[in-house]
């Protein structure tokens, strides 16, 4: 326990994770007074003009930032992207169906084990063997399969598909641990989600794009709050939406905008990868089992070549001001969570301290 | 559109809806820095010890504020009280099982129309001849009936239920409009669920307190989220909690405890209710539609005798810093939700605004 608190704080939590402190700062004032009507965000009805503008903002800059076509609809719904599991395959696939899914790491293995229960499911890779320190190459999806899904970021093992597979299925992702860090084709596929609570805003709110022309193609009776095209047709609002998560989304799209969008934050997201995992691969102390070519951009994960150190790097490290850079119980070592709001400059306050410890260490 | 937004707001919103002044300025500096950690609320990982203990202070005190006993959990969960209306079923009801509903307005409407999914719902009574101006009485509940489902409080007809039915049958409860409000004995119920966003703090989070006595009692193979017995083995921490959300319930609970608890806070709740039903029993411009017996004490539902006054006295209240009176657009005329946080000074100025109106009228 320290006494004193190190008067900066670098935050490389996992998620709940950093956000932008402008974003912060507005979140506070609104909680005061929002947009001086002398109430609090916290206290706005969801049917206000003052509120709907908010929801409609947050959808619209979606769809400019992923540049969404008009067949993709966005959408904030409550549940966390672990309803995900379940909600996609309700409205996606038929009990006598079969949907394609790749297994990378503990969250692919919730989304199947979900799966499961409404349908067929067809592992078609997997790299539970390799323990995920890589993304599985050489495989087909078969053509019926209803749809292929995949996590596009690894939070927990630390891998990243750098290449979305090119298939004629329906392709839906979990997105929560890098949506917006990166361009892509965001209308290539059929359904996005994403916990807010890494790159989009605080927990308790979760990112859903989805083509419509995929829905209602099930024979499946679904309940009001699961069927995507209720929450469609009621604009977000099907029932009262978590407002004030809504609102942080909101301030941190407006702020990822006024940076210059996806592909400037990209950019940026690749140059911290970079300098961390140079110093990774330079400093005699470190290492990392994750396969190189599927390195995750948003969660590094490594560990001390001599596992007696990790301990003293830990503590030197928190009693330095940094947080949340012990790795998942399951691949032990370190993570150090490089979303989109962590700037380049704690990044590089991280690698001169790991530099500092070696030098400290020889 | 005002000019000038009057100094003072009085927030008679329905839900998101009014919170004690001090949990806004507590969430807000919560914000800028939590617990002096240097850390927002917002970024902070929901599996830190200091998150842990918000979510373990938060049960505790519905515990304690609800006197309940160790069979009964209590449970902050996402997707609000909508999402309880097919969950409960689900968890409770096999397919040829029948559950006993009583319809008392729109939430138990939706209720019935959910459960129906799940199983056979026999609606034992209805107040939806009498425009949901009454709560039903004169009815049986079936013993084999699994369980009984009542609404306690109708936020849009501005009825409540003011004596708990007696039966022999598990007793479920939506208690998002009355929880903490009243003195209960809340251990005779089975279940009992309620939107954060009266009550207990803002949207995003729904509070569920369960007799873990009747679960597990069903064959139906239950998706990991909506069974209750994976929230309640993992502490509520079964996915990434809404974090803010259950924090600002917890300053909430906080604030009520320090009150003197709900006997308290029913004490006051009593006052503002029979302040404004006063003025508008003794006010020759206003009346009610409400059954006198079963009047809601949260949510005050009444119109003008003459209806073309609806419209002028509307806009005065609005000149005179009143938001939220607007009645539902089902039940016409006004509705001035009397939540918990609601200052008894705020009623008497509502009444002065009727009293002062009716004389200008005059």
């Amino acid at each position: 326990m320290q006494a004193v608190t190190p008067s900066i704080i670098h935050n490389f939590n996992a998620g709940p994770s950093i956000l932008p402190k402008e974003v912060m700062e507005q979140a506070a004032a609104a909680i005061l007074n929002f947009n001086n009507s002398g109430l609090s965000i916290l206290e706005l009805g969801h049917r206000t003009p003052e509120f709907t503008a908010v929801m409609e903002e947050a959808k619209a800059l979606v769809k400019e930032l992923m540049k969404l076509d008009d067949h993709h609809q966005v959408l904030f719904l409550h549940g966390g992207a672990s309803t995900q599991f379940m909600q996609v395959p309700m409205n996606l696939l038929d009990q006598k169906e079969t949907a394609a899914y790749a297994d990378t790491g503990v969250w692919s293995s919730k989304a199947i084990k979900e799966a499961k229960l409404f349908g067929k499911v067809d592992i078609v890779c997997s790299s539970k063997e390799k323990n995920y320190n890589c993304i599985p190459t050489d495989f087909a999806v078969p053509n019926d399969a209803k749809y292929f899904h995949i996590t596009t970021n690894n939070t927990i093992y630390g891998t990243q598909w750098q290449r979305i597979p090119q298939t004629s299925n329906v392709m839906v992702a979990d997105m929560s641990s890098d949506i917006l860090s990166r361009e892509l084709d965001f209308n290539a596929f059929g359904l996005i989600y994403a916990g807010a609570q890494k790159n989009i805003g605080p927990a308790g709110v979760n990112l859903l794009v989805v083509n419509e022309q995929i829905l209602g193609k099930t024979k499946r009776n679904l309940p009001t709050m699961m069927d995507y095209r209720n929450h469609i047709a009621e604009g977000s609002m099907l029932n009262t939406p978590p407002v004030f998560a809504v609102y942080v989304c909101l301030l941190t799209l407006r702020w990822l905008k006024a940076l210059g969008g996806v592909a400037a934050i990209e950019k940026i997201n690749n140059e911290k990868a970079a300098l961390l995992y140079d110093e990774i691969d330079s400093n005699d102390l470190f290492t990392t089992q994750v396969v190189k070519k599927d390195r995750s951009k948003m969660n590094v994960c490594f560990t001390m070549k001599d596992s007696h150190l990790e301990i003293p790097f830990l503590e030197y490290a928190k009693a330095n001001g940094i947080v949340g850079i012990k790795g998942h119980r399951l691949a032990g070592g370190f993570r150090a969570s490089l979303y989109n709001a962590m700037p380049i400059s704690s990044v590089q306050y991280l690698v001169d301290l790991m530099r500092n410890f070696k030098q400290s260490a020889a």
